[in-house]
């Protein structure tokens, strides 16, 4: 049984038919409109364009999951609000299944990766898994006894709003001192500008004028890999706070398993091998107890796609 | 049917009986010892006495159920370990079962405490339920769809053991900036003691004067109802504590309702209007997915016996 999914990103419109090996076979991608009736006519209209390049129509299909950055009531079917388009209590399954011909469903894009990482990637076989995309936000998704977990109404899990450091940084939420404040790769950046300012003999300085001028999520990692103190810092403030956090998490959920993704676990074993050590002093009674190993989602940019393809194995839909 | 809990304490072990509506309608009351072996057999003879005192034996109830302040694996029946007595890896239900002749439940008391409120008290007939003891510490039950939430190996739940500032007081677990280094008594007793040093004017020296001498979960709550300015700050510091942790679990539950009990809680209504109002900042979309309400506990201190008698009806023991 081939499946098909749909990641509504800021911008763009990814398709993608998964075999049943969950490997991507065919792909389709369009820039995301701003009007909600558009981008519900384009989904659909992706979604058809990937299946035919192998020959198939969307009625071939048990159903058809959606993935979006959006806050998402699954028993409703509506997107109650989305930062990215400024949309509120939008009928999105509704308005889908009169372009699509099966069942659709619809989740946020941190529940589609963790639910992707679990049927193909990195937690292949669990049944409790935490996972934690370290990207623009932070984002968390959590798997309990082999089925998606997003809060009692389905719009929580949001890791990334419980707090850090009381009273500390603005967070994107308009609340302070969140993990995401500081977690994040916004998060990353604000320490790494610090430290730059703090330290001008810093070696990210002139990593800064090879690359384009710009701190991303990089900066600190690539110096502190090369040896400069001061980005080393950097690093290790952050993945404190990373700790930290997934600590924490660890203390509620007891997972078998935490995954971490997104765009700054690229830094790899760099970054892990640091994590693990940090986090052994933030898991409660974790010397008695164990502590979950804390690996890196493998699925990359995919995992929204697979996971979306994917609701339907996860999702409860009906309360 | 009638039902039998156990509720092992610190300085008591306490048995009671229930009636259908979940009334206690027999009791009994051991001090705790502190060998294994002795507390065993001082539960079993405990809850037959509370059961003799109505005519019943221990052979008439459909089972037993046991709630401790402690690190319990409810998988295998092991007490893992209790800092009360210091016990490791103990086989509770196993012997347990060789005095008590029907089968035995054995839980953490904070899940024991959330099962009897849903069960019977503040939560009744709710689904999903999130409760935080303000007590010595700060415990922590969570009832997801009906059933008992403890972590996916029966040890989490610690909610009391998540960051709330990175890097801050010393918690009782030996990490830092815990919640529960805020928000239990212990916190509470701490920033009193903070203020009064900070203000030797305040009433909170008049106030311990007039009670035994000694600063407790009272001086600041009492002077700041008797219009003292520097009790005031305390109990606002401390509430708004209290709110980001509150507000960060709701951000990850979304429950329907969250009860708070433990003993601060007996502030009551100067309290839950005050936290209440906190509340709004630190819940995520809180404006548009709304808040659940957050109400006191009811049961007191019969929470957890009446949970402890109840584990069966909620508690998984099978993986």
């Amino acid at each position: 049984m081939f499946r098909l999914g749909i990641d509504m990103g800021g911008t763009a419109i990814k398709t993608g038919v998964m075999d049943e090996e969950m490997q991507v076979i065919s792909r389709h991608s369009v820039p995301t409109q701003s009007s909600f009736e558009q981008v519900v006519s384009d989904m659909a209209q992706a979604a058809r364009e990937a299946a035919g390049k192998i020959g198939l129509r969307l009625e071939d299909f048990p159903c058809v999951g959606v993935g979006t950055p959006s806050c998402i009531n699954p028993y409703t079917g509506k997107l109650v609000f989305s930062n990215n388009t400024n949309w509120r209590n939008v009928p999105l399954r509704e308005e889908l299944e009169k372009h699509i011909p099966v069942p659709v469903y619809i989740g946020n894009d941190a529940d589609c990766a963790v639910i992707g990482e679990t049927v193909a990637g990195g937690a292949k076989g669990k049944r409790d898994v935490l996972m934690i995309t370290l990207g623009t936000g932070v984002g968390c998704g959590i798997i309990l006894g082999g089925k998606l977990f997003s809060g009692a109404d389905g719009m929580g899990a949001e890791l990334g709003h419980t707090p850090l450091i009381y009273g500390g940084a603005e967070c994107t939420c308009g609340s302070r001192g969140c993990l995401e404040a500081y977690a994040s790769l916004l998060g990353l950046i604000r320490i790494t500008r610090e430290a730059m300012d703090r330290h001008p003999e810093s070696a990210m300085h002139r990593y800064l004028a090879l690359e384009e001028g710009e701190i991303t999520g990089k900066t600190s990692f690539e110096c502190a890999k090369a040896g400069d103190a001061a980005a080393n810092e950097v690093v290790d403030e952050y993945l404190e706070y990373v700790a930290n956090g997934i600590g924490g998490a660890i203390n509620v959920f007891r997972p078998e398993v935490v995954l971490v993704g997104g765009g700054i676990s690229n830094a790899g074993e760099f970054l892990f091998s640091r994590l693990e050590k940090k986090l052994g002093k933030y898991v409660f009674a974790g010397d008695i107890i164990g502590c979950p190993p804390v690996r890196r989602a493998i699925l990359g940019n995919d995992a929204g796609l697979v996971g979306a393809a994917c609701l339907d194995l996860m999702q409860e839909v009906c309360k």
